[in-house]
């Protein structure tokens, strides 16, 4: 009866050891869309500042060029997603949705059937 | 040039709040099933026998049936995969290879290609 998801798909890319995008990563690239600035889609997504400034960071060191701009010299100031950013997350958010699709399969629905709603209490003896 | 994958696909299961199935979970029980133990599992993958245990306790109280036996009252006991947990097994791993070929798809390739090989440095200033 319940209409949650019980499969999560993560997709993760990499560039030597670092996540160059990833879901947080995405969602993050949105909010600075929406909100103009690196410090409110922090707030926006519960995120301190210098979390939100790092992952951006790494971003645009992963990428062969950076996806977020921003005002030069103010932590305050606003940001944007770069052309080359919005075409990075597009495909990633296709490369989702394609496995999303893909995950709608047997396989996934014997799975789903197979799991109970909520785990069953533990048990320290067998009595 | 490099022949390292550069996408990871992470699919997760839930049960609940819980991962009922996930990676980690599923490499844990290739190991059982190797080493025929869960301190030989967690040894085998560098884990201690309290975090093999708890993983094992999660999948058995989130799916239908155990997925793991072990030997009643003994912690240096054996463990086995119960025939249910060996079908969860095969339909999990059924559907990462799923995934995973469904991943090689022009935006993969386009995302693969416009990654640098490592991170370039990070720069404290722009000048």
């Amino acid at each position: 009866m319940s209409a949650q998801p019980r499969i999560k798909l993560k997709i993760q890319l990499y560039c030597g050891d670092q996540i160059a995008m990833g879901p947080g990563k995405a969602d993050l690239l949105d909010a600075i869309r929406e909100h103009g600035s690196i410090s409110a889609a922090g707030r926006a997504m519960d995120m301190s500042y210098r979390r939100a400034w790092l992952l951006v960071d790494v971003m645009n060191r992963c990428w062969r060029e950076p996806l977020v701009e921003t005002s030069p010299g103010s932590h305050g100031g606003g940001a944007r997603i770069t052309p080359f950013g919005e075409q990075v997350l597009t495909r990633y958010r296709s490369l989702q949705a394609r496995l999303d699709g893909a995950s709608d399969c047997p396989d996934q629905n014997a799975l789903a059937g197979a799991l109970r709603d909520a785990p069953r209490d533990s048990q320290k003896s067998s009595h």
